[in-house]
C-alpha cells in the first residue's frame, strides 16, 4: 500500500465523467476484430462490472456477438445485472437456454427477475426449464407478483432473527453461516410468526455491548412494504423516510423479502426521468430500444397530435373569408398559439413534477392552480404589451391591440389548463405525465386560434 | 410485541400514497386557529420528521407562523432536514439568528448547509456569527466548496481506522466512542497520511472473526469522491457502482468527509425530474417556489419563445400573396409545424435523457444519430400517407401532395434537430436540456412553414 501514491491517478479508461473513452472501447473492439482475445481481455478483466456492461452496450451490434464470445467469462451475472434491458434481451436471446439458465442462477432473485421478465413467454420457458429447481422456484414465486411491484424487485436472502436474542447470539449466527448474504444493512427481528417486529441497522448493533438483548437497541417503528406494491410508490418511501433497506411483508403480515436502496436509485432515477419522455409523447425512449419499437412508441402520439392539429385547423378554416382578405393574419396567428403552448407546458412539466413528486396534495391543491393563475397573469400582461406595442408600432395598431388582447387571453387559459389537466387526470387515477400535453396543446391551440381571429374579424373587417 | 395483530392497520393519518390526507392536515391546523394547541401538538407528535416537515410545507402561508410557533420543539433539526427549501428558506428567515443558528447547530453539516447556502448573505452571516466556533467553522468550510459540489453534501463524520488495526479493535473502538456518528455503513481504512487505503462493509466486519487484520477483509477498490466533483456527477457514480457510502478526498488525497447514499436519492430525483422543467423552460419549477421567481424563471424561455416564433412569422410572410389567394393553406400549415415539433422534442427528450444517464457517448454517437433519423423516416413517411391522402380525398389531391411531402421533410429535418441539437450543445459544455427545446422548434417551426408554403407556391399557383 504506497499511501504517498498520487490518490486520483490518471485514468486512461474513463473520461472526466467516469464513461468508457471512446479510444477504449476502439481498442477492445479491434483487438476482438483482429483476433487478440487475449490483449482484449486483459483491458477488459481491469472494469468494474458496471464498465464492462457499458463496453457490451457502446459496442456496435455487428460488433457484440464476437466482443461477448471473447470475453467469456468476464461477463459474468454482475455484468447482465447491470446491462441496458435492450441490450441484455438481444444478447440473452441469442443464449442457449441452458447458458442463460446457469447466468440467472448466479444472479440474486431480484436481478434474474429483472432479466427474465423481459423476454417471450417462450425463451422465458425454455430458461426457467433447464433452472436449478431452488432457483426456478424462487424466480417463479416472483413472476408470480405484479410487474413493476415489490415483489419483483425484492431480495429474499436476508438477515431475520428471533426477539429474544441478544447482540452476541445474532453476532455469532451471522459469523457460523457462510450462506447468508453478505449484502446487507439492517437485521430483521421478528416475532414467532415471522412477522417483522423491528430492525437494528449494523452501525448500531456493532457499537452495542455483546450481552444486550436485540429487542432493546431495535427500532420498533419501521415501513413496511406489502409485497404488492408499486415499484414507484417503493421508491417515494425510500426517499420520504431516507431509508437504506426495508421489509417487505405478504398480505398475512410475514416476512417475505427485503428490499435495499441501491435497487432504488435505479428506479427513483427510471420514474423521475421519465416523466421528460412521457410529457414530449417519446414513450420508453431508451437510445438502445429498437428502431420499431420506437417506431410504435412515438407513431401513436404522432397521430394523436394529428387529430387534434386538425381541430386547430377546423378552427381557423372557419374564418378563411377574413385571412383571404387579410393575409397578414396567418403570419401572426401562430405566435399566439406558440406562446401559449409554451406557457401551457411550463405550468404543466411543473405541475406534473409536483404529483409525481406527492407534493401537490388534496390539501394545497387550490392554491397550487392559484398559484399558477398568478404566474400566468404576469407571464401574460408582459408578452402581452411587448407583442402589443411591436405590432401595433410596426404593422398595425388596431391589430396590436388585438394580438396583446388575444395572447394575455390565450397564456391565462394555457396556465389553467397545464395546471387542471395534470390534475383532473391524476383525480381520475390516470398517469398525468402520459396524456396531459395533448389536451394542453389542443387547448392552447384552437383557443389560441379562436381568440386571435375571431377577435381580429370582429374587430378588424 | 403483539405479533398477530395486523401489520398494516387503517392509517387515518397517511392517504395509499402516504401523503398526509387532507382531512388530518385539516384538523391540525383547526387545533392551531381555535387555539387547542395540546390537542394539535399530540397529533402531530406521533408523525415522523418527513411527515412533520410536509405539514408545514402543506399549511397555508397564512396560516403557517402560528403552525410553527404551536408546534415548537416538535419542529427540531431533522424536520428542517426534510423541509422543501423554499418554504424553509421563508420560515428561517423569520426566526432570530440565535434560534436558527440552535437550529443548524443541531443538524449534520450538510443538511446545515443545504439550509443555509439558500439565504441571503446578510442573514447567514447573522446565524453564523452565532453559532458554536465549532459548527461554524465546519459549516463555513463546506460552504468554501462551490455550490453543488461534493464538499456542500459530504458528511464530516465518520469512521476511520489505522489498516494495522484488527477486527476486535475496530469494534472495541466503535462501542467506546460515545461520540462516533450512527449512521454509517463502511468502516474507511486510512493509510499514516489519512489517505483511504481501503473500506470495509459492516456486514463484512460483522461475519469475520475478531482477531482478524482489518487489511485481510478490505476492499481495496474504492471509487473516491474529488471533494470538488459536482453533485450530479457523484449521483451518477452512486448509480454506476451501486454504492452505499464513498470517501471524499481532498486534492492532496486525504480523506476529508464521506457521502451516504440517502443524501444522494434527493439528487439523483431532482437531477433527474429536473430535465421535464429545463425542457419546458420552466425553470426550477418548484410549486413552492414564489410567484415572482416562477415568473422571472419563465418568462425568459417565453420571450426567446416570442422572437423565434416572429422568426415563423417573418418565413410565412414572404407567403402573403399565395395565402390570400388560397386561404386554406393558412388552415392546413400548423399542422405541418406541430407535427414537426412534437416529433423533435420526442427526439430530444430521448437526447437528453441518454446524455444525462451517459448512455449517449463519443462511442456511439453516430449511431444514435442514425437511429433517430431511422425513426424519423418511419414517422414521416406514416404521418405523410395518413394526412395526404386524407387532404387529398377530401380538399384537394394536389394540396394532399404537397402536405405529405412537407411534413415528411418536417419530420426528418425534426428527428435530426431532436438528436443533434443536444449534442452539439453537449460536446461544448451547455447543459442540452436548457436551451435545445428554443433552438428545436424554431427549425421545426420555420422549416415546416417554408417547406409548406414554398412548395405550395411553387406547386398550386
Amino acid at each position: 500500500m504506497n499511501d504517498t501514491s498520487p490518490p486520483l491517478e490518471e485514468d486512461l479508461v474513463h473520461d472526466a465523467e467516469d464513461r468508457l473513452r471512446p479510444d477504449f472501447v476502439k481498442e477492445v473492439l479491434d483487438d476482438v476484430r483482429e483476433g487478440r482475445l487475449e490483449e482484449a481481455c486483459s483491458l477488459v478483466a481491469e472494469l468494474h462490472p458496471a464498465d464492462r456492461a457499458d463496453l457490451v452496450e457502446l459496442a456496435p451490434e455487428a460488433d457484440r456477438a464476437d466482443l461477448i464470445a471473447a470475453l467469456g467469462s468476464l461477463l459474468d451475472a454482475d455484468v447482465y445485472a447491470e446491462m441496458n434491458e435492450h441490450v441484455r434481451e438481444l444478447v440473452v436471446e441469442e443464449m442457449e437456454p441452458e447458458q442463460a439458465a446457469e447466468l440467472t442462477g448466479d444472479m440474486e432473485t431480484d436481478d434474474a427477475v429483472a432479466l427474465l421478465e423481459d423476454l417471450d413467454d417462450d425463451d422465458q420457458r425454455a430458461i426457467l426449464d433447464v433452472m436449478e429447481p431452488d432457483d426456478r422456484a424462487a424466480i417463479e414465486e416472483a413472476l408470480s407478483y405484479p410487474e413493476e411491484s415489490a415483489g419483483r424487485i425484492m431480495q429474499r436472502d436476508l438477515i431475520a432473527v428471533p426477539e429474544h436474542w441478544n447482540v452476541g447470539q445474532v453476532i455469532d449466527y451471522m459469523r457460523s453461516d457462510e450462506e447468508l448474504a453478505d449484502d446487507f444493512w439492517e437485521v430483521f427481528v421478528v416475532g414467532p410468526l415471522h412477522h417483522p417486529v423491528g430492525t437494528t441497522k449494523l452501525s448500531t448493533l456493532l457499537r452495542t455491548k455483546r450481552e444486550v438483548p436485540i429487542a432493546d437497541i431495535m427500532q420498533e417503528e419501521q415501513t413496511l412494504i406489502p409485497v404488492d406494491m408499486d415499484q414507484e410508490e417503493v421508491a417515494l418511501k425510500f426517499q420520504k423516510y431516507a431509508l437504506i433497506s426495508a421489509a417487505v411483508v405478504d398480505p398475512s403480515g410475514r416476512l417475505v423479502g427485503m428490499i435495499t436502496v441501491d435497487d432504488i436509485v435505479h428506479i427513483i432515477q427510471e420514474e423521475a426521468g421519465e416523466d421528460a419522455l412521457l410529457l414530449s409523447g417519446a414513450g420508453e425512449g431508451d437510445i438502445n430500444e429498437p428502431v420499431r419499437e420506437a417506431y410504435s412508441g412515438r407513431i401513436r402520439w404522432l397521430i394523436a397530435n394529428l387529430g387534434t392539429a386538425l381541430l386547430a385547423t377546423f378552427v381557423i378554416a372557419q374564418f378563411e373569408d377574413t385571412i383571404a382578405r387579410l393575409a397578414i393574419l396567418a403570419a401572426l396567428m401562430p405566435i399566439v398559439a406558440a406562446l401559449g403552448g409554451n406557457a401551457g407546458t411550463q405550468a404543466l412539466a411543473v405541475t406534473v413534477r409536483a404529483l409525481a413528486t406527492n407534493q401537490l396534495t388534496g390539501t394545497n391543491r387550490a392554491r397550487a392552480i392559484r398559484r399558477e393563475f398568478f404566474v400566468a397573469l404576469l407571464n401574460g400582461v408582459t408578452i402581452a404589451i411587448i407583442l402589443g406595442i411591436g405590432v401595433a408600432i410596426f404593422l398595425d395598431p388596431m391589430i396590436g391591440v388585438v394580438i396583446g388582447a388575444a395572447i394575455l387571453f390565450n397564456i391565462l387559459v394555457a396556465g389553467l389548463a397545464g395546471v387542471l389537466v395534470p390534475v383532473i387526470l391524476d383525480r381520475f387515477g390516470a398517469d398525468p405525465a402520459v396524456a396531459s400535453s395533448v389536451f394542453v396543446t389542443t387547448v392552447t391551440d384552437t383557443m389560441g386560434f379562436l381568440a386571435f381571429l375571431g377577435l381580429a374579424s370582429a374587430v378588424l373587417l
